[in-house]
């Protein structure tokens, strides 16, 4: 079979691979729509995950089942279904410990296009299906579905990890797709103020339709002192980080109040160290709490979030800028996240 | 100073009383718009509190601060504020312990037409005013405010309290003014599908607009059944109870899945027990849980929701469907509160 | 295979199956340690789960591992294991949800002489092998082992649904096994007064060991009343439920604190209804909570409790007031448990 | 009166003082017995406020009621009382928020020997005594109670941070009389094994008479190195920092579990920034969680923790190692705690 690969640290290209095969608790998926995301960029172009030779990329897909083990009980050949980016083994100890995503190791419950092929493939392999699969409700459009594989998942989770309650002054830093997700999970998490940091007009844009109430650009200024500046010096009750770099939580901490949440999911590229401000910290005795995490996966999320989107509660559809129709655009729609075109939030990529 | 009283069980009235004393920490408070409750109504026409003789009712309302204790150190004399229907004793032990709202004993947070007179006069008294009251934000209509006293916080708590997370399926059992607010609370913390259970037309347009995605009956059947044959079978994660009686958590924890929970607002006015099903409720071991709660009052929450409305978050006013202009029409408006004419939600007062 | 077995309801004995089939996924085990449960005693004699024939009893055991699965990576034919009695389809959505022991169903965790043959054979089935064996560890007796399977995470499963807090004053109802691992359960999540209800003396005994400050007893009149006597009135943070009836709840419930928690694991065999008081529950206000759970299994959960007992925490092994050496002692170990002679807490059965 | 003064930054001595003025909720106490804290040494030596003159050092104490205000309710003089550390205005925002330890600002709830004199004068202030005093329980050595002021609410904080659960295995960085409630707090919560890492003979001694199993001295290598080694490279579950410095936490991370959580309450005096590894931390998605604060203060956690030491569970006593008797050793005894000899856990001074 065909499926678009990192060569190696730098290269990409289209190769052939064997179809993979399908033991008893799993499923083989034929994608329908797929999305490329910036740890695709980050995997092939700044080696995040070390070297990696002839590795199928892409972890963003809905699909139609194409083959279940002996042991599947609830999906079947034919199903179109929505594929988590995280697929974790539901009964190791991590999992059992609460955390799923780390389950057989730290991050580990991130497979594919990590451990094994990605999704940009003919056909790909989902572990545990039974547990990892979601069906995608009917009506729904797969490029849609396919923000429920990661984007939905992963910004919610900052919302989620920064406790946001009913009347809480947030910032959210950063209005990429996490970003923008984050935002609207804030405000359906009940925030009341929401200060987005990004300066994109499309993504702004965006982020104000997902409840963004003010933005603050760090073009402007450091971004701590303006939102100190926005809440009278108070500060915000959480903050979500989906965007920047390890000083980025040095704003995080001056920005909160004390017995404040950071609730953060962006991947940190780069940096010995992530710096927390002593004094701001309250000498370590502010309660300022620092929470981070991988989005957690699987089928009950899957279906959550689905859900969410059929009753209305969101329409992550806004996020997709760019739509391409035929497997062979893959290279286009990797090459403008990798390029970020002034327009882009979300390319997605139709199969038919 | 007059008064609308409640003269002894099953008798209403205007009297004459001194103006309350203002102590050390406190606030006299004059209204600009008051708000009765079903909770006036279950005081005066069901006894609800025992016997009470020439006490003035009422306990939503927004005013003008007319005179400050010594220590009152952030509200002076013409501030226009929000006065939470629970005003807390900041340093009791059990708000110590976390529940303000039963500061010096079970449910003595709420204080107005209870312990002491409330807010139906010419001016009422505000213990802990720093603690207890908050500015209504410039431009908001006080009639709005007066929803922050009572309906707002305590249908959102009931949101709170079943622990509502994204994606949830959610009934909620009443859709009066708290269940209309328990409604809009689930759609802001997440909810997927919000099942809610009324019958009455207007009632139901505004649920709808709050964020309710279907409706169920009790005139229909047993209303657990029909939400068991809407979820097919599976029941939903959360209950929030805002209607009915003592018999409704019969019903409700027939509807929850294991591990679900109920969170109760309603007040239960007749009948010796709640009704837990044994065999619904796993023989004791279902983890479906039973939480029940007072609204939690004081300063910060009014300016948490008062917040939320400000952002744009959430309009209380669509439940605004009776206004009155003018003190002399307390008895009127409490009069459609008792009678629930079928396009009723919720009357307020405005008092120049 | 010999095994011994309900054979309907009310009768018991010795019969011949099958040696159970090994999936890919599971594990067969032959016990070297087995205790009898009131379950047992609820399954037979009460027909707790309805008629069944000729079905294996037992659910608490430690044994040595005879055969694993193609698929089972942690363990090998030869590892002396604990057992969970709740052994869970860690895939499943309702495991997903947080509650493994309601997967695939309420209850349905529980797997052993409920929905397949029991551990009171030659060999037992266990299904997810790598999920639910836990090593023995080195120098454990097993019959302190068995305690991991059911007496210790039922136990202190009711100090975590009370969610127990430094220096909380407790009331722990009964004081069979389970009430005795609740109570120090309570003590090991830092409680200060612990009050027992309960009257047998050599209970008691073993409960001041385990951390027990008071006792009471029905039999010297209302425990509500006797609870709220030692405490000034003030009632007690936390309720844990280990015995009695569904009438135990309306005692618990006026012996919380407003805000308080009632913990309960004990299995309600009859009855409609569970009592809630409605005046003592603050008119549905109070923010008494009521949880309930079947308590928490797999491996990790045995891992855990192990190391506590490795660490010198706990000692379930005063527990252990019955030991009788060979398989054939099943039935006098079972009769002695439906028998419960003054002395017994908790028999248990070693297998050479 | 007379008091022993910080006179300015590495000056102390003693001062003559007007006695304390009482407000309408507050208490003047007498000393009889208190303890100085590394804070004061901090505070001292190493002007860890920024300058002070002539400011009464101490926080820790027990003491007499002298005089009450004319809204005190529950207390009047002549009662015996323990004074927590932490005394919060409990009606603040922040203590409405949960924060009251952070009342008026971060770590505002602080006020003796930081904004007004401390504790080691003939009398001091108590603001809010009906919620800032507890009784001295009868019996209760007030050397003992004394470490109900700061040592066990601290320490046992780290453990509530941490949020430990049955089972855990925890490691405790530093076994300074913090460091050992800390320890004490993890057993008393369920940890299994506790790793302290520490070297002083006497503090070992009591560390595991507190629940210590095992300990590592940071002269021995790198801490998390030891610790991975002893975990067989799987760390702790959860971390608690009762000592070190801003670097501390880098070891932390590395030894910690995904999922895990550090529970911080050492004060950090110098460096600008606390560093938190970004491989170890999972580039920002390890879910290891880092959480810090100054104790909760006031009469519900004084009242809880004595309750404690009454029922059995903890005695703080064992850290008095060094007792005076007469208020005239004041000097000596924080001398001592500045130059910490090797027998040193906690000094304590008893007035008559």
């Amino acid at each position: 079979m065909k499926g678009f690969a990192m060569l190696g640290i730098g290269k990409t290209g289209w190769i052939e691979k064997e179809r993979p095969a399908c033991g008893p608790l799993d499923a083989i998926v034929r994608p329908i729509a797929v999305a490329p995301c910036t740890s695709d960029v980050h995997t092939v172009w700044e080696g995040a995950l070390g070297e990696r030779t002839d590795m199928i990329l892409g972890h963003e897909a809905c699909g139609v089942v194409d083959e279940v083990g002996a042991l599947v009980r609830d999906f079947k050949p034919g199903d179109r279904v929505i594929v988590s980016a995280i697929t974790p083994d539901w009964g190791d100890i991590n999992a059992q410990r609460g955390y799923p995503m780390h389950s057989t190791g730290m991050l580990a419950g991130w497979k594919f296009s990590n451990f094994k092929d990605g999704v940009f493939g003919e056909y790909f392999h989902v572990n545990e299906a039974d547990a990892n699969l979601a069906l995608l409700p009917d009506g729904m459009d797969p490029g849609v579905g396919v923000m429920v594989c990661d984007m939905m998942p992963t910004g919610f989770h900052a919302a989620e990890l920064a406790d946001i309650q009913f009347g809480d002054d947030v910032a959210v830093i950063g209005i990429g797709p996490v970003g923008l997700m984050a935002t609207a999970g804030c405000a359906l998490r009940g925030a009341a103020r929401i200060i987005c940091v990004g300066t994109r007009p499309k993504c702004r844009e965006v982020a104000a339709a997902y409840g963004a109430t003010e933005f603050v650009s760090y073009r402007e200024g450091d971004i701590a002192d303006q939102i100190l500046q926005l809440t009278s010096g108070r500060g915000v009750d959480k903050v979500c980080i989906a965007g920047g770099t390890v000083d980025t939580f040095e704003q995080a901490v001056r920005m909160l109040k004390p017995g404040g949440i950071i609730g953060a999911v962006n991947y940190l590229g780069s940096g010995d160290f992530i710096k927390i401000p002593r004094l701001a910290w309250g000498c370590g005795m502010s309660h300022k709490s620092i929470r981070c995490g991988l989005m957690p996966g699987g089928r009950l999320r899957s279906e959550k979030l689905a859900a969410m989107i059929t009753a209305g509660r969101i329409d992550p559809g806004l996020m997709l800028t760019h739509k391409y129709i035929g497997f062979e655009h893959m290279e286009e729609a990797l090459l403008i996240m990798r390029s970020k075109s002034p327009d882009l939030i979300k390319p997605v990529v139709y199969i038919d």
